[in-house]
């Protein structure tokens, strides 16, 4: 069953995706935030929302084009993300998305599938996604699609900063409230099946709980101050590791990467543009 | 502004609520399930609702009533819940209330108001709640009703069991989201301006605290094995404490007391009747 290539470039509706303050809130939960973030979590402000939550409003609606794609589902790894946000995200919106199938690269054993996510509210273009999937035993495919950019390189010396993120052991049961039900999350005998030994932490969380580090520690909690991120993730997370998050300045750009204890990089050369 | 005594038997339609697995697991989390209630949490095993959910699902819809009843409702205190299960709730539901004013009783210087509510699925009675609340300021308006049941006595020994519940900071803003958005446990401003240091933590989000406790250690985690629920609300309790729930088992019936740390009760002569 190959990949059926010649979706390069094309276009598709996802269905609408509306969302409110308790979902803003909920999901601000899921990545850590607590009683030090009322901003994020009360109404009186707003609530203000997690640029990150851009994952969840506009990234998740490519059901019909793995499926056209030809895309085994269980051979799927989430390898990168990129996020560009064009305007603060609302308290509540509802969000239309159009996505395309942007490239397949070849990658040995492997393809990465780009799926790129465009979102808007009131027809106002508010933030783009892209994620990029590694289909195992799904190489040899040729590359289709423009050049890929290349993952960024860190700085060669030591953070500037480093901020603890302690997860929770039940934090993958609270974040896939926010709309990510892979039972991978959830289910030990699942996650055994394939290869763990317990549910692992959703990327798109240790993703979450590292731009909240980010914008906690170099923004001032401003969710306007993050126009662009980029990560790859490289090492499952499991709920209750403690992460720290490693970040370097250099002008308005940031890089990152976050390690788990045993000092494995689980979110690698991450790249975020700021205001 | 006296209290409208006129109203007691008087019925009320609250709006329906309807809710999903999303909502029963948010709740679940909210009273402090984890990873080891995954049968509470997870889609798999229903999920199983917790009893507790029957205050979130039904007891909510008396805003109507209150105004009808001339109350301030800055002066009222959450005294007592009472909640009476015929059937085990079920993963999503849209769930049919009608109210009732059961009582106003003189207190003194307060009143006591009795709203019952009783709520329907697919037309069959699944759960019954009465909300007693104490009215500061509004009392010397005699007695309007049948008599009250007494709060129960514990039985005169040392508990037979002692249940650690261990609250976190950020519980309350993570219990709202299931419904009571009530600011005083979000803003520190409104906290103090009523005479706490801080947000205190629901009632009812105690109560689910220690009917979570009182569901594993007697129950085995089995929601049909509560038949009904009633306790006093004594003290605050703020987000973070450490709560100890003691539980007396005689017969069919568990007495329940929960204290803080300092050792004040904070849920008073409860009483659960056990299937």
């Amino acid at each position: 069953m190959a990949i059926n290539t010649d979706l390069v470039g094309k276009n598709y509706d996802v269905p609408e995706f509306t969302y409110d303050r308790r979902d803003a809130m909920l999901y601000a939960l899921g990545i850590g935030a607590d009683e030090s973030d009322l901003e994020f979590l009360y109404e009186k402000h707003g609530p203000k929302v997690y640029p990150s939550f851009a994952t969840v409003a506009g990234g998740f609606g490519g059901g019909q084009i793995l499926k056209d794609l030809n895309i085994d589902l269980r051979m799927i790894i989430h390898g990168e993300q990129r996020v560009r946000i064009h305007d603060a995200l609302p308290p509540k919106a509802t969000v239309k998305t159009e996505a395309m199938v942007a490239g397949i690269y070849d990658k040995g054993s492997s393809a990465l599938v780009d799926l790129q996510f465009k979102s808007s509210v009131d027809g106002n273009l508010l933030f783009e996604n892209v994620v990029s999937m590694v289909v195992r035993g799904a190489g040899g495919v040729g590359d289709h699609g423009p050049k890929r950019p290349d993952t960024a390189q860190l700085p060669d010396r030591a953070p500037d900063k480093q901020v603890k993120i302690q997860t929770e052991g039940r934090q993958a049961l609270l974040y896939r409230l926010s709309g990510d039900w892979n039972p991978l999350h959830a289910d030990p005998e699942i996650a055994k099946a394939v290869g763990f030994e317990r549910p692992i932490l959703h990327g798109l969380c240790t993703f979450g709980c590292t731009v909240r580090a980010v914008l906690r520690e170099l923004c001032n909690n401003d969710p306007a101050a993050i126009r662009s991120i980029a990560v790859r993730f490289s090492n499952p997370v499991f709920p209750g590791d403690l992460l720290t998050a490693e970040l370097w300045t250099e002008g308005k750009t940031v890089f990152v990467q976050t390690k788990n204890e045993s000092g494995d990089v689980v979110l690698k050369n991450g790249v975020f543009e700021l205001a």
